[in-house]
C-alpha cells in the first residue's frame, strides 16, 4: 500500500523497510572495479586513457587531460548569468559555514612539558563529479568549498568528459569553489588514478565525491590507500510532526525527496492522526503534478512510510533509531526537540527551513551519512580535509621524574627495547 | 646491507624501501573472513558460539559471553600493585589530553536565522583487544578512553578468552579505562557480531583496536555498515638528527621500534655523515643486548635506513614525503623545524621526549596512522567517537528573503519538486 500508516511500535517492521533497503549484491560490479584499478595503478597513464577513450569516447592524452583557460572563459560566458550569482552567494554562506569549522592548534602546558595537537591540511584534495546530461553544481560547491577552507593547496576534481567537454556549469561552479585543476575522467579509472597517481595525474591524499555504483566500489577499494569521505547511499528524509505543522509543506518536501530516485526513503512521525492523514492526502495530491511523477511514485511505494507515535518522546526515539540523513522538526517548539536528537546527518528545524533550503543555500554540507549511517558519520566537513598531529615535548627534568613508569610499563607488556630507551637516558 | 646510508636525492629508492612494504596478497584470508562475517550475520549467536569454540576452545553461550563482576575482582587482585598504579596514572594523563579535544556545540547567528553544529557521542562503541600470551594493556587504555571522554554510553571490549578465561591485565586495564562490558569473543567473528549485532551482543556504532590480519580484513569489510578508526599497517618511527643529537639514544629508539615485528622500518635522517655513521655503529652494538634479537635483525635487515641530507629543509622533505607513524626531532632547535611538519601521526621534540614516552604515558595517542597514511589520517582522538549534525534554523521572513534562490537554483538542476518545496511556502 501506498504510504501506510505504521504505529510507532512496529519497531521491526520499521526497520525493515527503511534500515535494509540499500543491501544489494556488487559482486559483478567489483570485479570489473578490481580490475580497472589494478590495471590504472600498474600501466598508469596508457591504461587511464584507454579506458577514458573507451568508456568516454575522448581520446584523452597527457597534453589534453586538464581543462584549459579556454575552456573555463567559455564556461563563465555560457552559464546563465542568474545562475552564476546564485552559486556566488551560495559559495559565500558555505565558505561562512565551514570556516566556523576551524581549529586552532593548541598546547598543554605544565612546568617543562607540553602536549599538542596541530591541524594540517591534507596536500591534494581529488573531488569526484558525475557527468551525464544533468549537472549538479550545488554538489560541486559542497565538496570543493570545505577542502578550500581546510587550506588544500591542490583541489583536483575529476569529471567524465563525454566526447572531450565538460558540462560548462560544473566548470564554472568548480572555479567558483576554489578549485585548481579540472580533470577529464570519470568511473573507477578516475578514482584509481588519484588513489595511485600516474605519470600525468599526481597522486590524491583524500578523495569525496558522489558517483555511480563503480565509483562508489572503487572509492571503498580504494580506502585505506587513500581518504574518502564516506559511500553514499540511497538519500532520505525524516519529519517529525506535530498537529500544529503544515501539511502541504511536508508534503512538499515528501517529494523533493522522492524525486531523486526510486531509493530515497521519506518519513513522516507525527504525533496526531488527523496530520498523518492530511500530510498523505497532499502527497498523492502533489505528486500528480511534478516531471518525475513516475521515479517519485516507486520511491512513495517503496519506501514511503508515515508512523503514528504516541507522544513526543516516542516520536524521537523512532527518528534516532532511523539516523536519518535529513530531519525535519516540524513542531510548535522545535527548538526543544533538538537536544534528544542522537542521530541526524542535517536538523531543519521549523516550517521555513525546508531541506532544499541546506541543500542549495543555507551554508550546511549537503554531502551527508545516509542510510543510517548518521549513526557513526557526519555531514562533509572541514575535518575531512585535515588531520591532526599530536606533539609531545618534555625537559631532561620532566622525563627524569617520570622514566621509571615508562620503563616499567614497558617492561609489564615485555617490550624491552622501548623499556631501553626510556632508561639509556639516564644511565651513567 | 644492514642499514645502508642513502642519499636524501635517491627519492625513489627510499619510496619503494618505505610505502611499498604492506603491499601483500590477502586473498586468501579475505575469502575466510567474508564466510565468517556472511555466517554471523545469518545465524547471530548461533553462528559467534560456534566460531568461539572452535577458534578460542571455550563453550561461549548467551550466559557466560561477558566478563563477570567476579571475575574483574579477581582480575585486579591478581595484577601486580605497582603495574595497576602506573596504568592509572597514565589513565589520568590520556584523560586530561582527550578531554582537551571535546569540542563544544557553536552556533551562527544572524538576524532571524541561525546554523550551528553539534558534536554527539556514537551511542555503542566496539573496542577490540587481542589475545594471546602477551597482554597489551596500555593499548586498551588508548582506545576506550578518547571513547570514554567523548562521553559513549556504551563502550564494550571484545577479546578471545582462550578456554574461557580473559589476561586479568587486560581486564584490569579495561576497568580502568572505562569499559562498561567486556565480551570473552576475537577474531573476524567479533568484528562481525560487533557491526550486526546478535542476540547476546548489541550492534556497534563505531568500531576501534587493533589485531590480526582477520580482524583488519573484517573491519575494512564491515567499514559503511558500521564506524572504524583505520586499517593499521606496519609501525615505523622516523628521526630527523643533526650532529648535536645523541647517538646512544637514537639507537635505543630504532631498538624500541624494530622489536615490535619483522616489518617495523626504522629511519634516521641526519644533515651529519658523522651522526649517521655513529647511530649506525651504535644501534649494532646495543641490538646484540636485546632478548628480541631475531626480530630486530629482521627489521632492520628489511626496513632499517639511514638517509643523508644536504639540510635541514632537504630533510624535512623526506620526512613529509614518508609521513611517518612517529617522528623525533632531535635537533639543534627542534621547535624551529615544527612548523615545516606537513605529515606525521605523533611528533616527539628533542632528546627526552623518546616515542615510548608516548606510546606508554605523556597522554597523547599512541594509535596512529602507519605507513604513508599520516597523509590524510589522525591519531585515535575523541573526534572518532563522535559525530556531527548541522543545524539550520530560518524564520518565515528570512526564507522569504532568499526562497526565490533556492528555487531558481533547484530548477537549473531539473530538481523540480525541491523547486516547489521553497516555492509552496510563499503561495496564496
Amino acid at each position: 500500500m501506498l504510504l501506510p500508516i505504521l504505529s510507532s511500535k512496529e519497531t521491526e517492521t520499521i526497520k525493515k523497510r527503511l534500515l535494509e533497503r540499500a543491501d544489494t549484491d556488487y559482486t559483478k560490479q567489483q570485479k570489473t572495479v578490481d580490475e580497472i584499478i589494478k590495471s590504472v595503478r600498474e600501466k598508469k597513464d596508457e591504461a587511464l586513457f584507454s579506458y577514458i577513450a573507451r568508456f568516454d569516447g575522448y581520446p584523452a592524452n597527457a597534453q589534453n587531460l586538464l581543462v584549459t583557460e579556454q575552456e573555463i572563459e567559455e564556461a563563465f560566458s555560457s552559464v546563465d548569468e542568474g545562475l552564476l550569482s546564485v552559486m556566488r552567494e551560495a559559495a559565500e554562506n558555505i565558505e561562512a559555514f565551514h570556516n566556523h569549522q576551524k581549529r586552532e592548534n593548541w598546547f598543554m602546558e605544565s612546568g617543562g612539558k607540553y602536549l599538542g595537537q596541530l591541524y594540517l591540511p591534507v596536500e591534494h584534495a581529488g573531488v569526484y563529479v558525475p557527468g551525464g546530461k544533468a549537472a549538479y553544481p550545488s554538489s560541486v560547491l559542497m565538496n570543493i568549498i570545505p577542502a578550500k577552507c581546510a587550506g588544500v593547496p591542490d583541489i583536483s576534481v575529476a569529471t567524465p568528459a563525454q566526447g572531450g567537454a565538460v558540462n560548462p556549469v560544473t566548470i564554472a561552479a568548480a572555479k567558483i569553489a576554489g578549485a585548481h585543476n579540472i580533470y577529464k575522467m570519470g568511473g573507477a579509472q578516475a578514482i584509481a588514478a588519484f588513489a595511485y597517481g600516474t605519470q600525468t595525474v599526481p597522486k590524491m591524499d583524500k578523495i569525496t565525491g558522489p558517483g555511480n555504483i563503480y565509483v562508489a566500489l572503487a572509492k571503498k577499494s580504494v580506502y585505506g590507500q587513500v581518504g574518502i569521505d564516506m559511500i553514499a547511499g540511497p538519500s532520505e528524509v525524516l519529519v517529525i510532526a506535530d498537529e500544529t505543522a503544515n501539511e502541504r509543506f511536508i508534503a512538499a518536501d515528501f517529494l523533493s525527496q522522492a524525486e531523486h530516485d526510486e531509493m530515497a526513503a521519506c518519513m513522516l512521525v507525527t504525533t496526531s492522526r488527523e496530520m498523518a492523514e492530511a500530510v498523505r492526502a497532499e502527497i498523492l495530491r502533489q505528486a500528480e503534478l511534478l516531471p518525475k511523477k513516475n521515479i517519485v511514485q516507486k520511491s512513495l511505494e517503496n519506501y514511503g512510510t508515515i508512523i503514528l507515535a504516541e507522544d513526543m518522546r516516542e516520536a524521537v526515539r523512532i527518528s534516532n533509531m532511523i539516523a536519518p540523513e535529513h530531519l525535519e522538526i516540524c513542531v510548535r517548539d522545535a527548538e526543544k526537540v533538538l537536544p534528544e536528537i542522537r542521530n541526524a546527518g542535517s536538523i531543519f528545524l521549523g516550517e521555513y527551513s525546508p531541506e532544499p533550503l541546506g541543500d542549495y543555500f543555507a551554508g550546511t554540507n549537503h554531502v551527508l551519512p545516509t542510510n543510517g549511517t548518521a549513526r557513526f558519520s557526519s555531514p562533509l566537513n572541514v575535518d575531512d580535509f585535515q588531520k591532526k598531529s599530536s606533539v609531545i615535548y618534555y625537559s631532561k627534568e620532566e622525563f627524569e621524574k617520570v622514566y621509571k613508569k615508562v620503563e616499567s610499563f614497558a617492561a609489564a607488556e615485555g617490550l624491552t627495547a622501548h623499556a631501553r630507551s626510556a632508561a639509556i637516558r639516564f644511565e651513567d
